[in-house]
């Protein structure tokens, strides 16, 4: 593998010095790219875009090209493990994803099985080795994958929800179903990561989209108790490197503690909290990933540039342990040049902050 | 006006000693009471519906032949102001609330008015004065309305949305444009409320759905701030009884201590916080009204009743303030004999707290 050249995204997760603070987006690959919706409007539907390595890889290195990342991130879906479990995934012009099969009752969740990362879901993995190849050592590699929570709500919703009253009907009055499912899930998710980072992926991300749409007993039951245990089962260490972990509950502010004290390396924040606060709960415990509300891309360069000063300095001067992100993905209709505005302006801001 | 038989609703958002937790349901006359569907199918569209005092009542009233509780709330919708400031709302089926006419610059709030209460908003106040005939002092009757930011957010992106790019958009780029909105929205909603006051509302209830979307800068400066200027311009007595006012953010468990100090008198939480964690971060500033997941209303009586009993201990022994509710409104499939349950297991579960 060629040598790492920029390894701030990797020191930042670890506390460790960088120069200045390093910068990604989540959904940094995706439509809001012109170059992006060229090539997806001559491919096919979207999970064989996932499946095709070259694809996968092209897309995943186009928002590199643009503008200047610390870090890329794996293209693909977060539903590839419940695809890989059999549950027919489509994806529905307007309508997001739609399991066919979705799961009713204890006897479906009987059936399932942990896919096989090199088998079932090997399309993954060529598509890690594929861009690690592609990347060249310009920037490390993120592995990803739902939580399994997340995971969950889609398997039993049958797609995506508004009010998850089918999951919450299975957790309320079925939970050892649910348990049965999540820990299956957690396994799943185990093996998928471990087996991204043997691939290559150079750090992990976990998404728990839907965690905080739970009562705060029942994220530590239904949630977080599973992405404890993908944290204890992962590989922290390849290629002479610590792999860092981050996971991310969306709208999870209340419980950041909680989150830290799993052992992940780094917890990501949406923007309903303050980052200064953030940093001042979880203290030395890990780093944080954020937050600027990804609505600000629509505001001119100047706003743009107001805020990332505005997030800099909330963090503080003690600055090690700070991803700079958005605090979900980027929206889809969001102007290149703005994402552009504000990945220059943390690049050239946060050198003051480091030094 | 017939003298109040049950204020316990009343004593309780004033932290005075009553001998059981009050409770009510958000949305308790609504769409999951076979009655209410009856009623509905024989009856015009929605907002027909709204506007006919005699429905209102009835409808109103329903939830009250069933069921043991406390208090009764008007039965209208969030939108009445938006409509009655010509934004031509209407109820598309499987789409919920659209205006034909949405606000996309400073010149459209520019040529927005106060509503009259008693002229364009008319219809609320003789749905209101129907209803505490019909009532005949059984229970107190809660007004409400949408916080002017909860407001602005259909208004501006024309109905319900997911991501709030529109309104988002305006409140990063254009400011002043979105201020001014959202001022005259405090505006209209003080003189809306207060005419419900003059009308017969007992206590008043302001729902901040979508407050909860934004950062906490943004929440204090574009919701809260709209809020407070709102509980400030409140009739806060009539009829020799104060008139509570509750406010309400849903996803604001992290806003509680700001939320109180605007002068209300009770905060609603979603079941996103403990109430336990609400109650030793408000103090004795403010009673609490919550926090059941409305979801556990599909499990069973059982299951119901052990979380009201969690929640009433969670609150505590010292259980003056507490109103008990859904952390949101039930949900329209929920069986009316499992919210049966829960409004029984309140009654009878927290007596022991109250001696």
């Amino acid at each position: 593998m060629a040598e790492l050249k920029n390894d701030r995204y990797l020191r930042a997760l670890l506390k460790q010095p960088v120069d200045q603070t390093p910068v990604w987006m989540m959904r940094q690959a995706g439509r809001y790219l012109p170059e992006y919706r060229e090539l997806r409007a001559k491919a096919g539907d979207f999970m064989s875009l996932c499946r095709d390595a070259d694809f996968a890889c092209e897309v995943t290195l186009q928002p590199l090209r643009r503008y200047d990342l610390d870090a890329a991130i794996l293209f693909s879906d977060i539903l590839t493990i419940p695809d890989a479990m059999g549950l027919g995934l489509r994806f529905e012009t307007g309508e997001g994803p739609v399991f066919d099969r979705p799961i009713t009752c204890l006897r479906d969740v009987e059936k399932i099985g942990i896919p096989d990362p090199e088998d079932e879901l090997g399309y993954v993995m060529n598509a890690v080795r594929t861009i690690r190849k592609g990347l060249n050592g310009d920037v490390p590699l993120i592995g990803f994958s739902g939580s399994p929570w997340t995971l969950a709500t889609y398997m039993i919703e049958g797609g995506t929800s508004k009010a998850f009253t089918k999951i919450k009907k299975m957790a309320f009055a079925e939970p050892k179903t649910l348990h049965l499912l999540l820990d299956k899930l957690a396994d799943s998710v185990i093996s998928y990561l471990n087996a991204q980072v043997a691939a290559g992926a150079q750090s992990l991300m976990i998404f728990d989209t839907w965690g905080g749409i739970l009562s705060p007993r029942d994220y530590r039951e239904f949630s977080l108790r599973y992405m404890a245990k993908i944290v204890d089962g992962l590989t922290r260490e390849n290629e002479g490197r610590s792999v860092p972990v981050t996971l991310f509950t969306k709208n999870g502010g209340q419980w950041i503690e909680e989150i830290a004290a799993t052992g992940c390396d780094a917890v990501g924040l949406d923007w309903t909290i303050d980052i200064s606060d953030a940093k001042a709960r979880v203290g030395d415990k890990v780093a944080l990933q954020g937050n600027m509300d990804p609505s600000m891309l629509y505001a001119s360069p100047e706003r743009i540039g107001q805020e990332v000063q505005h997030i800099l300095e909330q963090y503080g001067h003690d600055n090690t342990g700070h991803v700079f992100n958005l605090g979900h993905g980027i929206h889809l209709d969001v102007p290149p040049e703005n994402a552009g505005a504000f990945i220059k302006a943390v690049n050239e801001l946060s050198r003051p902050f480091h030094k």
